[in-house]
Protein backbone atom coordinates (compact mmCIF):
# COMPACT_ATOMS: atom_id res chain seq x y z
CA UNK A 1 0.00 0.00 0.00
CA UNK A 2 1.43 3.23 -0.84
CA UNK A 3 -0.88 5.27 1.13
CA UNK A 4 -2.95 4.42 4.53
CA UNK A 5 -6.55 3.53 3.39
CA UNK A 6 -8.47 6.32 5.43
CA UNK A 7 -6.78 9.66 5.54
CA UNK A 8 -9.03 12.64 6.36
CA UNK A 9 -7.13 15.45 4.91
CA UNK A 10 -6.72 14.72 1.65
CA UNK A 11 -9.28 11.43 0.83
CA UNK A 12 -7.45 8.55 -1.48
CA UNK A 13 -9.01 8.59 -5.02
CA UNK A 14 -7.24 5.67 -6.40
CA UNK A 15 -7.54 2.02 -4.51
CA UNK A 16 -3.50 0.95 -4.47
CA UNK A 17 -2.63 -2.41 -6.55
CA UNK A 18 -2.20 -5.18 -4.58
CA UNK A 19 -1.72 -9.08 -5.43
CA UNK A 20 -5.93 -9.21 -4.64
CA UNK A 21 -7.33 -6.73 -6.48
CA UNK A 22 -5.10 -5.99 -9.43
CA UNK A 23 -6.91 -7.02 -12.54
CA UNK A 24 -4.18 -9.49 -14.63
CA UNK A 25 -5.97 -10.45 -17.43
CA UNK A 26 -6.33 -8.04 -19.95
CA UNK A 27 -4.86 -5.38 -17.51
CA UNK A 28 -5.45 -2.08 -19.93
CA UNK A 29 -9.31 -2.96 -18.78
CA UNK A 30 -8.12 -2.43 -15.51
CA UNK A 31 -9.26 0.68 -13.45
CA UNK A 32 -8.72 2.01 -9.81
CA UNK A 33 -10.12 5.17 -9.02
CA UNK A 34 -12.88 5.85 -7.12
CA UNK A 35 -14.05 7.74 -9.94
CA UNK A 36 -15.12 4.97 -11.80
CA UNK A 37 -15.46 2.50 -9.24
CA UNK A 38 -18.29 4.24 -7.38
CA UNK A 39 -20.45 5.04 -9.91
CA UNK A 40 -20.47 1.61 -11.35
CA UNK A 41 -21.23 0.03 -7.54
CA UNK A 42 -24.04 2.65 -7.42
CA UNK A 43 -25.38 2.06 -10.48
CA UNK A 44 -25.99 -1.65 -10.01
CA UNK A 45 -28.85 -3.09 -8.95
CA UNK A 46 -27.89 -5.94 -6.82
CA UNK A 47 -23.99 -7.20 -5.43
CA UNK A 48 -23.04 -10.56 -5.53
CA UNK A 49 -21.48 -11.06 -1.62
CA UNK A 50 -18.69 -13.92 -1.40
CA UNK A 51 -17.90 -15.23 2.23
CA UNK A 52 -16.50 -18.45 3.41
CA UNK A 53 -17.56 -20.89 5.81
CA UNK A 54 -14.95 -23.21 6.39
CA UNK A 55 -13.16 -23.52 3.62
CA UNK A 56 -16.83 -23.56 1.28
CA UNK A 57 -17.27 -20.16 -0.60
CA UNK A 58 -20.34 -18.67 -1.29
CA UNK A 59 -21.83 -16.41 -3.72
CA UNK A 60 -25.30 -14.79 -3.04
CA UNK A 61 -27.22 -12.18 -4.71
CA UNK A 62 -28.28 -9.24 -2.61
CA UNK A 63 -29.48 -5.55 -2.66
CA UNK A 64 -26.76 -2.96 -1.22
CA UNK A 65 -26.67 0.54 -0.85
CA UNK A 66 -23.25 2.53 -0.57
CA UNK A 67 -22.71 5.25 1.56
CA UNK A 68 -18.51 7.27 0.87
CA UNK A 69 -16.51 4.07 1.28
CA UNK A 70 -19.16 1.98 3.19
CA UNK A 71 -21.61 -0.80 1.50
CA UNK A 72 -24.48 -1.48 3.62
CA UNK A 73 -26.01 -5.10 2.99
CA UNK A 74 -29.49 -6.04 5.00
CA UNK A 75 -31.72 -9.18 5.71
CA UNK A 76 -33.78 -10.29 8.10
CA UNK A 77 -32.08 -11.47 12.13
CA UNK A 78 -31.93 -14.93 11.19
CA UNK A 79 -29.56 -13.98 7.76
CA UNK A 80 -26.96 -16.02 7.41
CA UNK A 81 -25.32 -13.98 4.81
CA UNK A 82 -25.31 -10.73 6.73
CA UNK A 83 -24.37 -12.59 10.21
CA UNK A 84 -21.28 -14.19 7.81
CA UNK A 85 -20.75 -10.35 6.26
CA UNK A 86 -20.86 -8.79 9.79
CA UNK A 87 -18.60 -11.06 11.45
CA UNK A 88 -15.25 -9.24 10.28
CA UNK A 89 -13.95 -12.24 7.92
CA UNK A 90 -12.80 -11.54 4.53
CA UNK A 91 -15.58 -10.45 2.11
CA UNK A 92 -15.67 -9.88 -1.40
CA UNK A 93 -18.57 -8.32 -3.36
CA UNK A 94 -18.92 -7.80 -6.97
CA UNK A 95 -21.65 -6.14 -9.12
CA UNK A 96 -21.62 -6.95 -12.75
CA UNK A 97 -23.37 -4.10 -15.61
CA UNK A 98 -23.40 -5.81 -19.23
CA UNK A 99 -23.94 -3.11 -21.71
CA UNK A 100 -23.18 -5.21 -24.94
CA UNK A 101 -23.34 -8.81 -26.91
CA UNK A 102 -19.64 -7.86 -28.64
CA UNK A 103 -20.65 -9.78 -32.02
CA UNK A 104 -16.61 -10.81 -33.59
CA UNK A 105 -15.93 -12.20 -36.95
CA UNK A 106 -14.29 -15.20 -35.01
CA UNK A 107 -16.03 -16.60 -31.67
CA UNK A 108 -12.30 -16.16 -30.08
CA UNK A 109 -12.86 -12.39 -29.89
CA UNK A 110 -16.52 -12.01 -29.10
CA UNK A 111 -17.31 -10.81 -26.43
CA UNK A 112 -19.50 -8.93 -23.70
CA UNK A 113 -19.00 -4.99 -23.21
CA UNK A 114 -19.39 -4.66 -19.49
CA UNK A 115 -18.89 -2.73 -16.59
CA UNK A 116 -17.81 -4.88 -13.03
CA UNK A 117 -16.46 -3.92 -9.99
CA UNK A 118 -14.70 -6.52 -7.35
CA UNK A 119 -14.41 -5.25 -4.06
CA UNK A 120 -12.88 -6.72 -0.91
CA UNK A 121 -13.03 -5.50 2.70
CA UNK A 122 -14.82 -6.27 5.93
CA UNK A 123 -17.76 -6.26 7.62
CA UNK A 124 -19.24 -5.37 10.98
CA UNK A 125 -23.19 -5.21 12.62
CA UNK A 126 -24.36 -2.15 12.60
CA UNK A 127 -25.67 -1.19 15.76
CA UNK A 128 -26.32 2.37 16.09
CA UNK A 129 -30.16 3.20 15.13
CA UNK A 130 -28.90 6.02 13.62
CA UNK A 131 -26.38 4.43 11.19
CA UNK A 132 -28.77 1.57 10.54
CA UNK A 133 -31.54 3.84 9.29
CA UNK A 134 -29.11 5.83 6.80
CA UNK A 135 -28.16 2.62 5.70
CA UNK A 136 -31.57 1.57 4.93
CA UNK A 137 -32.34 4.46 2.98
CA UNK A 138 -29.79 3.84 0.62
CA UNK A 139 -30.40 0.59 0.51
CA UNK A 140 -34.20 1.87 -0.61
CA UNK A 141 -32.56 4.44 -2.85
CA UNK A 142 -30.43 2.49 -4.26
CA UNK A 143 -33.01 0.26 -6.14
CA UNK A 144 -35.79 3.55 -6.17
CA UNK A 145 -34.59 6.30 -6.03
CA UNK A 146 -37.32 8.56 -4.13
CA UNK A 147 -38.98 6.00 -2.21
CA UNK A 148 -37.82 6.21 1.30
CA UNK A 149 -39.81 10.00 1.65
CA UNK A 150 -42.98 7.83 -0.30
CA UNK A 151 -43.67 4.84 1.80
CA UNK A 152 -44.31 3.69 5.43
CA UNK A 153 -40.56 3.47 7.08
CA UNK A 154 -39.73 0.41 9.11
CA UNK A 155 -40.73 0.85 12.50
CA UNK A 156 -39.02 0.08 16.26
CA UNK A 157 -40.25 -3.60 15.64
CA UNK A 158 -39.14 -3.60 11.87
CA UNK A 159 -35.42 -2.32 12.81
CA UNK A 160 -35.13 -4.86 15.38
CA UNK A 161 -36.23 -7.68 13.30
CA UNK A 162 -33.54 -5.92 10.78
CA UNK A 163 -29.78 -7.12 10.66
CA UNK A 164 -27.94 -4.48 8.81
CA UNK A 165 -23.53 -5.21 7.84
CA UNK A 166 -21.51 -2.21 7.50
CA UNK A 167 -18.75 -3.70 4.85
CA UNK A 168 -15.55 -1.09 5.10
CA UNK A 169 -14.22 -0.99 1.31
CA UNK A 170 -10.26 -2.19 2.05
CA UNK A 171 -9.35 -2.39 -1.49
CA UNK A 172 -11.27 -2.31 -4.84
CA UNK A 173 -10.96 -2.18 -9.34
CA UNK A 174 -13.21 -2.18 -11.82
CA UNK A 175 -12.73 -3.76 -15.54
CA UNK A 176 -14.49 -1.92 -18.12
CA UNK A 177 -15.11 -3.43 -21.78
CA UNK A 178 -16.17 -1.37 -24.34
CA UNK A 179 -16.40 -0.89 -28.20
CA UNK A 180 -16.49 -2.74 -31.21
CA UNK A 181 -15.27 -6.14 -32.15
CA UNK A 182 -11.61 -6.33 -32.17
CA UNK A 183 -10.37 -9.49 -34.95
CA UNK A 184 -7.54 -10.67 -36.22
CA UNK A 185 -6.53 -8.22 -39.19
CA UNK A 186 -7.05 -10.81 -41.91
CA UNK A 187 -10.67 -12.08 -40.23
CA UNK A 188 -11.91 -8.51 -41.18
CA UNK A 189 -12.49 -10.18 -45.06
CA UNK A 190 -14.33 -13.36 -43.72
CA UNK A 191 -17.56 -12.48 -44.78
CA UNK A 192 -19.00 -12.30 -41.52
CA UNK A 193 -21.33 -9.77 -39.66
CA UNK A 194 -19.96 -8.06 -36.95
CA UNK A 195 -20.88 -5.81 -34.41
CA UNK A 196 -22.07 -4.55 -31.15
CA UNK A 197 -25.86 -5.76 -29.59
CA UNK A 198 -26.76 -3.12 -27.25
CA UNK A 199 -27.83 -4.31 -23.76
CA UNK A 200 -29.73 -2.33 -21.19
CA UNK A 201 -32.46 -3.36 -18.22
CA UNK A 202 -35.77 -2.41 -19.40
CA UNK A 203 -38.13 -1.18 -16.72
CA UNK A 204 -41.79 -1.89 -17.82
CA UNK A 205 -45.00 -0.32 -17.15
CA UNK A 206 -45.69 -0.09 -13.42
CA UNK A 207 -48.50 -3.09 -12.26
CA UNK A 208 -50.34 -1.55 -9.25
CA UNK A 209 -51.04 -3.70 -6.38
CA UNK A 210 -54.72 -5.46 -6.96
CA UNK A 211 -55.42 -4.23 -3.18
CA UNK A 212 -54.37 -0.48 -4.32
CA UNK A 213 -56.50 1.88 -2.54
CA UNK A 214 -58.87 4.01 -4.87
CA UNK A 215 -57.42 7.63 -6.28
CA UNK A 216 -53.95 6.36 -5.47
CA UNK A 217 -51.81 7.63 -8.35
CA UNK A 218 -48.37 6.40 -9.08
CA UNK A 219 -45.74 8.12 -7.25
CA UNK A 220 -42.64 9.92 -8.69
CA UNK A 221 -40.32 7.52 -8.01
CA UNK A 222 -42.06 4.83 -10.07
CA UNK A 223 -42.57 6.94 -12.52
CA UNK A 224 -39.22 7.99 -12.80
CA UNK A 225 -38.14 4.27 -12.97
CA UNK A 226 -39.84 2.92 -16.20
CA UNK A 227 -39.66 6.33 -17.89
CA UNK B 1 -28.13 -37.51 0.72
CA UNK B 2 -30.69 -39.72 -0.14
CA UNK B 3 -29.48 -41.02 -3.30
CA UNK B 4 -26.09 -41.02 -5.08
CA UNK B 5 -25.26 -38.25 -6.88
CA UNK B 6 -25.00 -40.14 -10.59
CA UNK B 7 -27.61 -42.49 -10.97
CA UNK B 8 -27.49 -43.68 -14.82
CA UNK B 9 -30.35 -45.70 -14.49
CA UNK B 10 -33.05 -43.69 -13.35
CA UNK B 11 -31.19 -39.72 -13.33
CA UNK B 12 -31.93 -37.62 -9.89
CA UNK B 13 -34.49 -34.94 -10.99
CA UNK B 14 -33.79 -33.16 -7.23
CA UNK B 15 -30.84 -32.07 -5.21
CA UNK B 16 -30.77 -33.21 -2.28
CA UNK B 17 -31.46 -30.75 0.80
CA UNK B 18 -28.12 -30.59 2.67
CA UNK B 19 -26.05 -27.76 4.91
CA UNK B 20 -24.58 -26.49 2.26
CA UNK B 21 -27.70 -25.82 -0.46
CA UNK B 22 -30.66 -25.41 1.92
CA UNK B 23 -32.69 -22.07 1.40
CA UNK B 24 -33.09 -20.71 4.94
CA UNK B 25 -34.51 -17.11 4.99
CA UNK B 26 -38.08 -17.34 3.37
CA UNK B 27 -37.32 -21.38 3.00
CA UNK B 28 -41.06 -21.52 1.13
CA UNK B 29 -39.04 -19.37 -1.95
CA UNK B 30 -36.17 -22.28 -2.18
CA UNK B 31 -36.37 -25.07 -4.96
CA UNK B 32 -34.26 -27.99 -5.12
CA UNK B 33 -35.39 -29.60 -8.80
CA UNK B 34 -33.33 -29.60 -11.79
CA UNK B 35 -36.77 -28.59 -13.64
CA UNK B 36 -36.66 -25.50 -11.55
CA UNK B 37 -32.79 -24.85 -11.10
CA UNK B 38 -31.43 -25.65 -14.93
CA UNK B 39 -33.45 -23.13 -16.78
CA UNK B 40 -32.55 -20.04 -14.72
CA UNK B 41 -28.46 -21.18 -15.16
CA UNK B 42 -29.79 -21.40 -18.88
CA UNK B 43 -31.28 -18.14 -18.97
CA UNK B 44 -28.57 -15.98 -17.30
CA UNK B 45 -26.37 -13.94 -19.59
CA UNK B 46 -23.19 -14.30 -16.72
CA UNK B 47 -22.63 -16.49 -13.32
CA UNK B 48 -20.80 -15.40 -10.39
CA UNK B 49 -17.78 -17.87 -10.00
CA UNK B 50 -16.58 -18.31 -5.99
CA UNK B 51 -13.87 -19.23 -5.22
CA UNK B 52 -11.37 -19.20 -2.60
CA UNK B 53 -7.52 -18.31 -2.32
CA UNK B 54 -5.67 -18.37 1.26
CA UNK B 55 -9.19 -17.89 2.87
CA UNK B 56 -9.84 -14.89 0.80
CA UNK B 57 -13.35 -15.21 -1.36
CA UNK B 58 -13.19 -13.82 -5.08
CA UNK B 59 -16.32 -13.69 -7.08
CA UNK B 60 -15.88 -13.09 -10.73
CA UNK B 61 -18.23 -12.77 -13.46
CA UNK B 62 -18.02 -14.86 -16.60
CA UNK B 63 -19.84 -16.25 -18.93
CA UNK B 64 -21.23 -19.80 -18.86
CA UNK B 65 -22.49 -22.66 -20.55
CA UNK B 66 -23.87 -25.79 -19.50
CA UNK B 67 -24.16 -29.33 -20.74
CA UNK B 68 -26.26 -32.05 -18.63
CA UNK B 69 -24.82 -31.62 -15.07
CA UNK B 70 -21.73 -29.74 -16.28
CA UNK B 71 -21.25 -25.86 -15.99
CA UNK B 72 -18.02 -24.71 -18.69
CA UNK B 73 -16.08 -21.92 -18.11
CA UNK B 74 -13.28 -20.08 -20.50
CA UNK B 75 -10.61 -17.95 -20.15
CA UNK B 76 -7.19 -17.30 -21.79
CA UNK B 77 -4.94 -19.50 -20.24
CA UNK B 78 -3.44 -17.08 -18.03
CA UNK B 79 -6.77 -16.87 -16.38
CA UNK B 80 -6.71 -17.08 -12.86
CA UNK B 81 -10.17 -17.72 -12.01
CA UNK B 82 -10.29 -20.59 -14.96
CA UNK B 83 -7.25 -21.89 -13.37
CA UNK B 84 -8.95 -21.82 -9.88
CA UNK B 85 -12.18 -23.08 -10.99
CA UNK B 86 -10.28 -26.27 -12.55
CA UNK B 87 -7.97 -26.86 -9.78
CA UNK B 88 -10.95 -29.29 -7.98
CA UNK B 89 -11.30 -26.74 -4.85
CA UNK B 90 -14.49 -25.80 -3.54
CA UNK B 91 -17.04 -23.20 -5.76
CA UNK B 92 -19.86 -21.54 -5.62
CA UNK B 93 -21.33 -20.21 -9.00
CA UNK B 94 -24.23 -18.47 -8.72
CA UNK B 95 -26.42 -16.43 -11.62
CA UNK B 96 -29.19 -14.38 -10.57
CA UNK B 97 -32.37 -12.85 -12.56
CA UNK B 98 -34.22 -9.38 -11.37
CA UNK B 99 -37.89 -10.31 -12.85
CA UNK B 100 -39.63 -6.91 -11.38
CA UNK B 101 -38.95 -4.15 -8.76
CA UNK B 102 -41.68 -5.09 -5.69
CA UNK B 103 -42.70 -1.90 -4.18
CA UNK B 104 -44.76 -2.48 -0.99
CA UNK B 105 -46.92 0.22 0.96
CA UNK B 106 -44.26 -0.13 3.63
CA UNK B 107 -40.18 -0.03 3.12
CA UNK B 108 -39.59 -3.24 4.99
CA UNK B 109 -41.78 -5.68 2.80
CA UNK B 110 -40.66 -4.08 -0.41
CA UNK B 111 -38.23 -6.48 -2.65
CA UNK B 112 -37.02 -7.66 -6.21
CA UNK B 113 -38.82 -10.25 -8.05
CA UNK B 114 -36.10 -12.13 -9.15
CA UNK B 115 -34.92 -15.96 -10.21
CA UNK B 116 -31.55 -16.69 -8.36
CA UNK B 117 -29.74 -20.17 -8.27
CA UNK B 118 -26.66 -21.55 -6.31
CA UNK B 119 -24.50 -24.11 -7.59
CA UNK B 120 -21.91 -25.71 -5.49
CA UNK B 121 -19.34 -28.05 -7.43
CA UNK B 122 -15.83 -28.53 -7.90
CA UNK B 123 -13.84 -28.41 -11.45
CA UNK B 124 -11.58 -29.96 -13.63
CA UNK B 125 -9.42 -28.19 -16.12
CA UNK B 126 -10.89 -29.72 -20.06
CA UNK B 127 -8.33 -31.99 -21.76
CA UNK B 128 -9.61 -33.55 -24.05
CA UNK B 129 -10.12 -31.38 -27.57
CA UNK B 130 -13.64 -32.75 -28.89
CA UNK B 131 -15.04 -31.59 -24.55
CA UNK B 132 -13.11 -28.35 -25.61
CA UNK B 133 -14.93 -27.56 -28.59
CA UNK B 134 -18.59 -28.23 -27.02
CA UNK B 135 -17.49 -26.74 -23.96
CA UNK B 136 -16.97 -23.61 -26.17
CA UNK B 137 -19.98 -24.06 -28.62
CA UNK B 138 -22.19 -24.43 -25.10
CA UNK B 139 -20.40 -21.03 -23.93
CA UNK B 140 -21.12 -19.17 -27.07
CA UNK B 141 -24.83 -20.44 -28.04
CA UNK B 142 -25.69 -19.68 -24.15
CA UNK B 143 -25.04 -15.57 -25.22
CA UNK B 144 -26.13 -15.79 -28.62
CA UNK B 145 -27.98 -18.90 -30.01
CA UNK B 146 -27.34 -19.79 -33.31
CA UNK B 147 -23.85 -18.24 -33.49
CA UNK B 148 -21.39 -20.97 -32.98
CA UNK B 149 -22.02 -21.73 -37.10
CA UNK B 150 -22.52 -18.84 -38.27
CA UNK B 151 -19.05 -16.99 -37.22
CA UNK B 152 -15.07 -18.48 -37.47
CA UNK B 153 -14.64 -21.68 -35.44
CA UNK B 154 -11.23 -21.35 -33.27
CA UNK B 155 -8.40 -22.77 -34.91
CA UNK B 156 -6.04 -24.95 -33.33
CA UNK B 157 -3.44 -21.91 -32.16
CA UNK B 158 -7.01 -20.39 -30.47
CA UNK B 159 -7.92 -23.34 -28.72
CA UNK B 160 -4.55 -23.93 -27.25
CA UNK B 161 -4.76 -20.48 -25.61
CA UNK B 162 -7.88 -21.13 -23.91
CA UNK B 163 -8.57 -22.58 -21.03
CA UNK B 164 -11.93 -24.22 -19.98
CA UNK B 165 -12.70 -25.57 -16.83
CA UNK B 166 -15.85 -28.07 -16.02
CA UNK B 167 -17.97 -27.63 -12.88
CA UNK B 168 -19.23 -31.10 -12.01
CA UNK B 169 -22.52 -29.87 -10.30
CA UNK B 170 -23.14 -31.59 -6.67
CA UNK B 171 -25.77 -29.63 -5.30
CA UNK B 172 -27.90 -26.82 -6.09
CA UNK B 173 -30.68 -24.58 -5.14
CA UNK B 174 -33.06 -22.20 -6.70
CA UNK B 175 -35.06 -18.98 -4.99
CA UNK B 176 -37.36 -17.33 -6.43
CA UNK B 177 -39.68 -14.34 -5.53
CA UNK B 178 -42.37 -13.35 -7.94
CA UNK B 179 -46.17 -11.99 -7.74
CA UNK B 180 -47.52 -8.75 -5.82
CA UNK B 181 -46.36 -6.91 -2.50
CA UNK B 182 -47.39 -8.68 0.36
CA UNK B 183 -48.43 -5.68 2.81
CA UNK B 184 -48.87 -6.30 7.05
CA UNK B 185 -52.91 -6.18 7.03
CA UNK B 186 -53.12 -2.73 9.18
CA UNK B 187 -50.71 -1.26 6.39
CA UNK B 188 -53.12 -2.17 3.32
CA UNK B 189 -55.41 1.18 4.42
CA UNK B 190 -52.37 3.75 3.95
CA UNK B 191 -52.46 5.93 0.95
CA UNK B 192 -49.47 4.72 -0.54
CA UNK B 193 -49.17 3.53 -3.95
CA UNK B 194 -48.09 -0.20 -4.14
CA UNK B 195 -47.23 -2.31 -6.68
CA UNK B 196 -44.53 -4.24 -8.92
CA UNK B 197 -42.21 -2.57 -11.93
CA UNK B 198 -41.19 -5.32 -14.05
CA UNK B 199 -37.56 -5.30 -15.11
CA UNK B 200 -35.99 -7.52 -17.65
CA UNK B 201 -33.28 -6.86 -19.92
CA UNK B 202 -33.40 -5.11 -23.41
CA UNK B 203 -31.20 -5.63 -26.62
CA UNK B 204 -31.15 -2.88 -29.14
CA UNK B 205 -31.09 -2.28 -32.73
CA UNK B 206 -27.85 -4.23 -33.91
CA UNK B 207 -24.53 -1.53 -34.41
CA UNK B 208 -22.50 -3.01 -37.33
CA UNK B 209 -18.74 -2.96 -37.23
CA UNK B 210 -17.32 0.51 -38.99
CA UNK B 211 -15.23 -2.34 -40.84
CA UNK B 212 -17.98 -4.65 -42.00
CA UNK B 213 -17.55 -5.77 -45.35
CA UNK B 214 -20.46 -4.38 -48.10
CA UNK B 215 -23.39 -6.09 -48.31
CA UNK B 216 -22.94 -8.32 -45.47
CA UNK B 217 -26.43 -8.66 -43.86
CA UNK B 218 -27.75 -9.00 -39.80
CA UNK B 219 -27.74 -12.87 -39.59
CA UNK B 220 -30.47 -14.71 -37.96
CA UNK B 221 -28.77 -15.11 -34.58
CA UNK B 222 -28.08 -11.81 -34.08
CA UNK B 223 -31.61 -10.68 -35.72
CA UNK B 224 -33.21 -12.89 -32.68
CA UNK B 225 -31.47 -10.83 -29.93
CA UNK B 226 -32.85 -8.14 -30.68
CA UNK B 227 -36.78 -8.69 -31.51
Amino acid sequence: MRVPLQNKVQPMKDFPQTLRNRVRRIPERGNYSKDTIYPILDAASICHVGYVEEGQPYVIPTLHGRIEDTIYLHGAKASRTIKESASGIPLCLTVSLIDGIVAARSLMHSSLNYRSVVVFGTGRMVTEPEEKIRALEAITEQIIPGRWNEARKPNEKELNATNVAAVSIESASAKVRNGPPIDDEEDYSLPIWAGVVPFSNRMGPPVPDSRLGEGIQIPESIRRLSS
